[in-house]
């Protein structure tokens, strides 16, 4: 099967659940209307399916060769591509004064899904030059934003994030790479990154470098970083790519999956690159743009996750082994109870997942657009405090609806050629990179949280408690029994903040609390925003507006979760308050093999 | 890295935790001492990390061929494959009178972990042969076991299942493979098998496949399934491979993992081949020997999954990044808390599906050779209700350990030259092989549990809260606190198995409550082991025998599984009682997507 886009699905989430409509109130957005966000994804869906899908599979056959310094990429990629660019949709969410088109966030990351969903690895094309757009929005100059910003959102020139070298990972602080200056404002790269996602390709006339690298007087470590800019090309007297840089990849690695997105090892030889931003600033500035690009990557978990789902639910609705309940011989599969949990898991996290996401989006632009200071507080800290929820849980949502969707497919799951193994392979890398998760963990847990004294988690548990009583106090009967579960859940919720929030907490004994916190995190507020779906779905029930049976589904899927995945809540407390103290005294020896 | 096996581990588990010396009693095993043990265990590790081991790598990237119906394995393969039977390991628990060691099945099960953690691909040859000696063991003919036995028990003939067809996986009854009568007792095979592990290659002398097929008249479904034995090469008057039996391997599956293991395509044009015990009593008759097989592949994942482990633990111990928590920079990140936790629940959940895998071992040697009838068949029952959880859980245990353990790589897991990747490729298959983790959940819950009114799990009980006492009243500070998490799980596994037991229970809730239940006594019988292991390591402490710290880290292991683990189990029960109504009861649109 090709890709086939969740467009209900994600139309219901970016409508009911995290109404994305209500960004109207800020301005920023006055042509946004049901009507646009309808007609925009529904293009989203058909270019998705349409031009990205179809050349997955080959892309993961063919890979990415390297010769000469130059990247071949799979048959096919450079002309979707081309399409891409052509449909402005590098732009979705660019604004319309750097030629994009204005659109809320939730919405480019509805994008985002569903093109990684059709092609993870040629998405990761976009979502580097997202990244670079933003660092140069936020601390580009004047002439730099002029050059390149108009370029880049239209996707011409394609962006890459220069940070990773052999001893630096997740500690970019012992990054190497040397900037010498040259006058004018002019610096000499030398050095070599690696993990360079898409750092040469054969798609975009020229391809906008973004480099960390060190200063001859610069301190150490982490705050002796800069941030440069090296394109491929140099832009000529009329910004046509010109001279070639001095910049080159000399290796691709060998992956265990994308493998159609080239992982480059690249080399700077005296490359010529500009300063972005402050001196010994880099590191600090690529944490200001490195929230969508994290978002972008859960994202990736829920595209690469639905698509998962749905081959795993066409191969259950095909796939004929042993009796039905109703005695029907032999039975699609989709009939036997436990493939039905699975596949109802799967669809269930997904969605949660998706919600956590967009509710993402929307307080980024909240952030940034509403019209009172404190409004745009209270939006900064609901995108601070859930963008690392979004990408470690949705990355992790992802990677398990990709096994559990192999799963589904049997024997032949492990198989290449049914395709269900790729999902599984491409899904792995999602929870690494952008920071592992356990780095999104640490951040959540270090600095999210503890922002003026909790304050996020307690805004959002003021909205949990909301929709905790509407479903208690629903006519529907599925409802209330949802806040049956969802009330453990919430103080189990509450009890794990509060002992990380305890100012006499070990720092250790946090850091070691934080992933199972960062999980319970994820499936809880995933639960409640089912719940605000089940709540949304009763109000299509009494509106009796023909979507009925649509509505029950999302009552019945809510249900299920609160059944099967919110009783965990208090099993992941326990862990949090309970298993960093053993963890850390644990004798040396405990690991020895 | 090459394999590094867990001696000092699977030593514990085997004399202080399942206590295979226990078997003496029954006459069985008068030789069995802890010293031939340790003798025995340390041959194994070193045939594993010296002859198995180092040809894991090149089995992955080099895989198979096929020609002309000829599968050249990798380089190495038949070599080391050729030391395995010069070793005599094939046989190491079939009886001496058909050449074996005669050792414990538990001996078997640790040399099965070891080899197969050394090299996943290889090991399925000996996996299947084994199968094919207790097929022929129990079914056989005289005849056939003196013309077959001798030559599978030394492993210079391998075996083959030869079960599934395109439109019979877990639908075996679905089979259509012919069996037409030849006279003289012998019958020609006609028809197509998929997936046949080992089904053709270029290691052993004769390859005696076992094939399920219909005879003319056979009934329809499952109950029209004989058993018959079709060699390679027809033995000679001498019983030497003669002629070229109407067999051949049509092609081999490009798979996701387990490269250097050939997946036939079989073909049966015509096969001279013999009937194995009773004609139409071939499924039964496989489903009697299949439970040595499904402990094997829960071994597996046991194997795969410390594999993942010490190679994480290795790149913990070397990789350094970022600040350690004494202020050491860079420190090695097994320093990291979050990276801690992910070797800590790796160990521990590894540790506990080895003792739940030794147990079914030990209970299968009690099942055979225990002098009373009354405890033969108690040792049934156990050996019955644990082999499905030793299949599913311990592959399902190996699956999350080689994800966490590519994820504390970080990047470089993700890079197949590193080899993390490939233990997350391998270990994918065993959750689905050997029936998939979903037929054994309904296997533990429509049969197992279900047996004399559900005496397994009360015999179990009651020994898990002998346990339970003797942690709650030691005198160690740990062990009453892992009693303080043991009850409730207990409690929990009472309540959830209580709920499946009862007789006005529908049995579609009760197979959606399945897999839940599965994995529920998985983490809590395993966590009973590790407690089991706690008291033993207790003892030691007080007879001061020099292992103090090693008892230490065991208790230590012990508390953190309690600490993080067993508070799932409420959840669990609360998933099997609470999710199968709403699960069905949904409406099917919940699943569109």
């Amino acid at each position: 099967m090709t890709y086939r886009a969740p467009l209900r699905d994600i139309l219901f989430s970016l409508e009911d659940v995290v109404a994305v409509d209500g960004l109207k109130t800020t301005g920023a957005f006055d042509d946004l209307s049901s009507d646009l966000t309808r007609q925009v994804m529904e293009e989203a869906a058909r270019f998705a399916e349409e031009v990205f899908g179809p050349l997955d599979r080959g892309g993961d056959t063919q890979g990415c060769t390297l010769k000469d310094g130059a990247v071949t990429t799979p048959k096919g990629f450079c002309e979707a591509y081309a399409k891409f660019v052509e449909a402005g949709w590098q732009g979705i969410s660019a604004p319309a004064g750097h030629g994009g088109m204005g659109l809320p966030r939730a919405l480019g990351g509805a994008l985002g899904e569903m093109i990684n969903g059709a092609n993870m690895a040629l998405s990761l094309a976009p979502l580097l030059t997202a990244s670079a757009i933003e660092a140069l929005t936020a601390h580009g100059s004047d002439a730099q934003k002029a050059l390149y910003l108009p370029k880049l959102v239209t996707g011409e020139w394609s962006g890459a994030m220069n940070l990773t070298e052999p001893q630096a990972g997740s500690d970019l602080g012992a990054a190497t790479t040397r900037a010498e200056p040259a006058g004018d404002g002019v610096y000499r790269l030398t050095g070599q990154k690696i993990f360079i996602t898409w750092g040469e390709h054969d798609c975009a006339a020229n391809i906008v470098h973004l480099v960390l690298a060190r200063t001859p007087d610069a301190p150490a470590g982490s705050k002796g970083l800069s941030l440069f800019l090296a394109p491929k090309f140099l832009p000529d007297a009329d910004g046509k790519p010109g001279e070639r840089n001095a910049l080159k990849a000399i290796g691709l690695e060998e992956k265990l999956g994308i493998h159609g997105s080239p992982t480059c090892v690249m080399e700077f030889a005296g490359a010529t690159a500009w300063l972005v931003g402050e001196e010994n600033r880099g590191l600090a500035q690529m944490f200001t743009m490195m929230n969508a690009a994290r978002l972008q990557v859960g994202l990736q978990g829920v595209g690469v996750g639905a698509r998962a789902y749905s081959r795993a639910l066409d191969y259950a609705n095909e796939r004929k082994q042993g009796t039905g309940p109703d005695g029907e011989y032999p039975a699609p599969i989709v009939e036997h109870a436990d493939v039905r949990r699975m596949l109802t898991l799967m669809k269930a996290k997904i969605e949660a997942a998706r919600h956590i996401c967009f509710a993402t989006a929307v307080a980024a632009d909240a952030a940034a657009f509403e019209e009172s200071e404190e409004d745009r507080a209270f939006a900064r800290r609901r995108e601070q405090f859930l963008t690392p929820i979004a990408k470690a849980w949705g990355s992790d949502v992802g990677l398990e609806a990709a096994s559990l969707g192999l799963q589904i497919h049997g024997g032949a799951g492990f198989i290449e050629e049914t395709g269900a193994a790729q999902h599984y392979r491409d899904a792995r890398i999602a929870p690494i990179y952008e920071g592992t998760n356990g780095i999104q963990a640490m951040d959540l847990v270090g600095r999210k949280l503890s922002l003026d004294d909790g304050l996020a988690i307690d805004d959002l548990m003021e909205e949990m408690e909301a929709t905790l009583e509407d479903c208690a106090t629903s006519s529907n009967a599925e409802l209330p029994e949802i806040a049956k579960r969802l009330e453990p859940a919430l103080r189990a919720l509450e009890d794990a903040s509060d002992w990380l929030l305890d100012e006499d907490r070990d720092d250790e004994e946090r850091m070691a609390a934080a992933y199972p916190y960062l999980t319970l995190c994820g499936e809880v507020i995933g639960g409640y925003f089912l719940a605000v779906g089940a709540v949304a779905g009763q109000r299509r029930l009494k509106d009796k507006d023909g979507d009925a049976e649509f509505a029950r589904g999302k009552i019945a899927l809510a249900r299920y979760y609160a059944e099967s995945v919110l009783p965990l809540a208090p099993a992941r407390a326990a862990e949090v308050t309970g298993a960093a103290e053993p963890l850390l005294d644990a004798p040396e020896i405990m690991l020895e093999a």
